[in-house]
This record gives C-alpha cells, sequence and structure tokens, in this order.
C-alpha cells in the first residue's frame, strides 16, 4: 500500500485533502504542528479527524515558533476581523496573521516524516483563490519546493523522490466545499477560525472566507459560530 | 547596517562562515539549533564563539528532531568511527549520520528568523568536497533552495528577497582550514565531533575529516582530542 504524510491542521482545508489522499487508496501518516499558535481548538479537530479517517499515525509535531514570532498567530496581538470575503481578497498587503516561511519549515519537517516513514507522497492542502494572499500558498512556490525535494533527500539521490501534492491549489473554497462533500468530509470537526473561543468567531479573515465558500456552494457550514 | 542571519552549530565550518560574514561588515545574528542532537558540547561552543565574535543576537531555536528521528545523530545508535577520510569520500552510501531534510528544516528556520529581524542574508557553512555527501549540502541543493527563498516570503514578494550565502561550498576542508586562520577564527572553541565525550574521539567521520582537513592545511588542530 502507498504512503503519504497528510499535512492534517484540523482546519477544512486539510481536512478535505486528507480525504484526497484517503480516496487515491494511500495509508496516511498525519502531521499537525502544535507551534504555540493561539488557535489550540485546531489541534483538538486534527484528533477526531483522525478517529474520523482512521489514520494509521497520527505525528503531532512540536515547534514552538513563538521563539521567531513575527505573526498575528504566534504573538500577543489581536487577529484582524470584520473584513469582507472580497476586502480580504482584494488585501494589498500580506496580512499579519502570515507566518513567516511557514510552509517552507512545516514542508521541510514534513519531508523529513516522509523520508522516515518511508511515505511516497505528501499532501498539503494549501490553495490560493479564495485566501489571504500568503506568499507561501502559491502554486509556482509548491512548484518550487518539489523542485527542492528532488534534491533535499537520501530517497533523491536514490533517484525515488518524495512527492508534493497539492490538489487544492486551483480550487475556490465553494469547490473545496463541494469536494469535501462528495468525499463525507465531516466539516463539523473542522476547526477554521484564528481565534481559540468555544465557537468560531466568524469574524476573522478565516472565519469569512469559509463562511462564503458555504454560501457559494449552496450549503449550510455544520460548525456552530458565535452569534 | 546591512544584517546577516548566521547558521552556527559551533562546527568549525559555521565559525569560519560566520567569520566570513563578519569580514563582510554584516551585523550578526546567530542562530544554533538544539535539535537533541547527541553532541550538546556542539551547543556549548556556539555559546563561546558568539561571545568571541560580539555577536548582536544569539538565537537558540530548540526543535526536538528526535520526533520524527531516521538519524544516528539523533537516535539510540552509535555513530560510525574508523574510517579514513578517503573512505568516508569515496562512500557509495549516505552514512546513517545523514539527518532526513535537516537543511531545509534549518534554512527553513533560518528564513523565518531572516525575514522577523529584518537581515538581508543567510549565511551557511555547507561545504560538500571533504565531506560525508550529505544531499543537502550540495551547491545545486542550495541553489535551489535560494530559488525557494525568491519565492517564500512576505519580503520575497516585496521585491526584497532574503540571500543565501554559502561561501564554503567549492572549498576543501584544508582550505577551509586556512581561510579560518587567515581571518582568526579561535578553532580550538570549535566542537566538530558527533560523540558527547569530554574530548573530542578522533574516530568518528567528522572528526577524520577534520583532522585531515588541518594536516592537508599544514596546521595543527588547537582541539584536544582522546588519546
Amino acid at each position: 500500500m502507498k504512503k503519504a504524510v497528510c499535512l492534517l491542521s484540523g482546519g477544512m482545508d486539510s481536512a478535505v485533502a486528507t480525504a484526497i489522499a484517503k480516496s487515491q487508496r494511500y495509508e496516511i501518516y498525519a502531521l499537525t504542528f502544535q507551534y504555540n499558535q493561539k488557535n489550540i481548538q485546531e489541534l483538538d479537530s486534527a484528533k477526531k479527524l483522525v478517529r474520523h479517517f482512521k489514520i494509521r499515525e497520527h505525528k503531532i509535531f512540536t515547534i514552538d515558533l513563538k521563539q521567531i514570532g513575527g505573526s498575528a498567530l504566534t504573538d500577543d496581538v489581536d487577529v484582524p476581523t470584520g473584513k469582507s470575503s472580497e476586502e480580504i481578497k482584494e488585501g494589498k498587503e500580506i496580512p499579519i496573521t502570515y507566518v513567516p516561511a511557514r510552509n517552507t519549515i512545516f514542508l521541510g519537517i514534513a519531508l523529513s516524516y516522509a523520508e522516515v516513514v518511508d511515505a511516497d507522497s505528501i499532501f498539503i492542502g494549501a490553495n490560493y483563490l479564495d485566501s489571504s494572499g500568503y506568499p507561501d500558498c502559491r502554486l509556482m512556490y509548491l512548484k518550487k519546493f518539489q523542485e527542492l525535494a528532488d534534491l533535499a533527500t537520501k530517497r533523491a539521490v536514490e533517484g525515488n523522490p518524495i512527492r508534493i501534492e497539492y490538489p487544492l491549489i486551483t480550487m475556490s473554497k465553494a469547490e473545496i466545499v463541494k469536494k469535501g462533500i462528495e468525499l463525507k468530509v465531516p466539516f463539523e470537526l473542522t476547526w477554521s477560525c484564528y481565534k481559540d473561543g468555544e465557537k468560531a468567531c466568524g469574524k476573522c479573515d478565516s472565519c469569512v472566507l469559509r463562511l462564503n465558500g458555504f454560501k457559494e456552494a449552496g450549503y449550510e457550514d455544520p460548525l456552530g459560530y458565535e452569534k
């Protein structure tokens, strides 16, 4: 059975990417990062998804990115709220929720994990169309990371490099919702909010993009939101 | 004043690379990884080098790579000893001291740190000629990482990507020794041994390559070795 490392944050995108890997009959090794982010609800969601998908191994990798900081997701500053999905997508500035070089770090660790468990592929739920415009969620970035992976490991030298799979990269949020519904992804178990309340706030950029995706897809988001 | 992040393990190569950055009048932000490696002497050496070079900031970044394992440098297996420098360099297999995707992870974190402290460059002491042949110490790997860095960060999007500098990449170990002596690098403060004894073992691949470099350069290694 082919093996895949799936980056599973606990958000809706990584849940759908993992469901796609499963539908392709990979044995899944889920990789979740506890990076001292504020929304620890995400981690809880990741654990629930692991149980739901009956995943072979769940590696919760601890790396404290607060040691470096530079992001509203790790530092003691508020995450922005109140923008519309259009304002988020058309924003000219990369928002303060950007975590410097996060995907380079996470994909590097995923590459290491994939090499150790002998996985052929790494699945990442990155997407760009309906997003905050992080530089390391772009197609050209991910293609370049594949080129790096083709040189970076012992396996690559032996002629068997690890594949980076990014099946959501050209999808809109609505298309991701539809794909997830097709694959029976339990969206009620996922967590996208940047904050760490009992219920998702519905107002931060991540909530707004998610809610808009469900609306455009014509489905109701099963997750509870603050009134 | 230009700023540079210098990856400073405490070994001789990173000490020389840091001295080169200093000779180019960079303000240095040293970055040392405590990754649960066996040779914690290295960390002590890094701290001594930071004092010697009067470095502006020293970030000791903790990341437990034992969470993933797959290397004799992190796992409970012996590091190989007793090979000649020729045997090490001509070895057809990448040795078990290879840490899967280590430089991808370390350079990813360096990129994050450089972006946060607004450094223009990252210096890494990677070299390949007289080495164990790790895939992520090759020139083509480092060039590819530069291409990735040109896409990966907010700074890159703003037209000001971070430069990856690898001044030792084409040098032999003897040339690195000579360069270090020219720049007055205190080699007695550095630590290259893979083991964690009072003195360096003189027999592991790293010690053998170092000793051979000093011999070929015509200098005596000021570091104490086990009899």
